[in-house]
């Protein structure tokens, strides 16, 4: 029973921690346009994305791998914060800081479960299983859904072009060809609708 | 191309409406006490804590049944509005005002997919199946975890006994003895800090 008591100790601590993710604030907007998307509604709704969306990926994929991934994928900015998909700058030290914040959040579970979710996120990041690929197939498609929904959001705000948009979609034509279709005309149509700049 | 056209259609749609869940306002407050969490971050945490606590479960559940269901089971309010578990009043048509937001609901999905849904809701709504009593438990230990770390969050604003809590804990001890101990302790906590009446 002691032995119970640490674990789960341990593995309550880990679920208070990660609720730092309803404040970690994302640069796209929600769809009604009132407010920044935060981590923990990012990822709830990634999730669902999964459970709709995953008879299109291109490769077979255990969906629930797929969803595990995609609600755990962006905890380590509890300690590293969000890094704007376009900011070069903060992008340069972004994979120093995520690893560092890994080993610090991931070490407060028990060490199976620690190590568990450490390997979800490795192969996450290293977008090479069908899971991985898929996963950030929907992690690129969502805020592309969110900036048409919002006059272009993020887009406008900070200026992206096309090009940059285009080359973010990438993954999602290499998980997806009818998702990576859909993202496509997408753009095609933001780009006449005068809320993404050429 | 053309059916395939119009079922991503429909599920974009579907992922489209769901975005209000970010907008939907529960009781309780996240940890940090500074505001009132939505149902898109609730459902996100609740399925973190099913890929964390399924050990403790009484019954073998298949997580990934789990999860799903705790991503979904609170969507009907997208139409239905959140109903808080302590209001007599507005519980009195609660299933029926539920039952017709999940036709509207999921009648914007592929056929096969709402109906998947549906049934998975229903499943929920039920807790009889061992997945359904284990969402449930998580269901009633986060929002406990809430108002113990918020001071007593919703039982101080809402004047509620411990005599309440307690019988809302029963669907804890339901689906596993090592989580309801853990909530019991909670609460006689509470008790002690007077952050829950007597």
């Amino acid at each position: 029973m002691e032995e119970v008591a640490e674990r789960l100790e341990r593995q309550i601590r880990f679920i208070i921690e990660i609720d730092q993710m309803k404040h970690i604030l994302r640069r796209n907007l929600v769809i009604d346009g009132s407010r920044r998307e935060n981590d923990a509604e990012h990822s709830w709704h990634l999730a669902l994305m999964a459970m709709i969306l995953s008879e299109y990926a291109e490769e077979e994929v255990e969906l629930s791998k797929v969803i595990k991934m995609v609600l755990m994928h962006d905890l380590v900015e509890v300690y590293a914060g969000d890094t704007f998909c376009y900011d070069a700058e903060g992008g340069k030290d972004k994979e120093e800081r995520e690893k560092l914040a890994a080993e610090k959040l991931f070490s407060i579970l028990p060490c199976d479960q620690g190590e568990e979710l450490k390997l979800l996120w490795f192969e996450f990041e290293e977008r090479k299983t069908p899971e991985a690929k898929f996963a950030a197939c929907l992690d690129r498609l969502q805020p592309l859904l969110n900036n048409y929904h919002t006059n272009g959001g993020t887009w406008v705000e900070y200026d992206v072009s096309s090009e940059q948009v285009y080359k973010r979609m990438e993954a999602i034509e290499d998980a997806s060809t009818v998702l990576g279709e859909y993202a496509r005309k997408i753009i095609e149509d933001s780009i006449r609708k005068g809320i993404l700049k050429r």
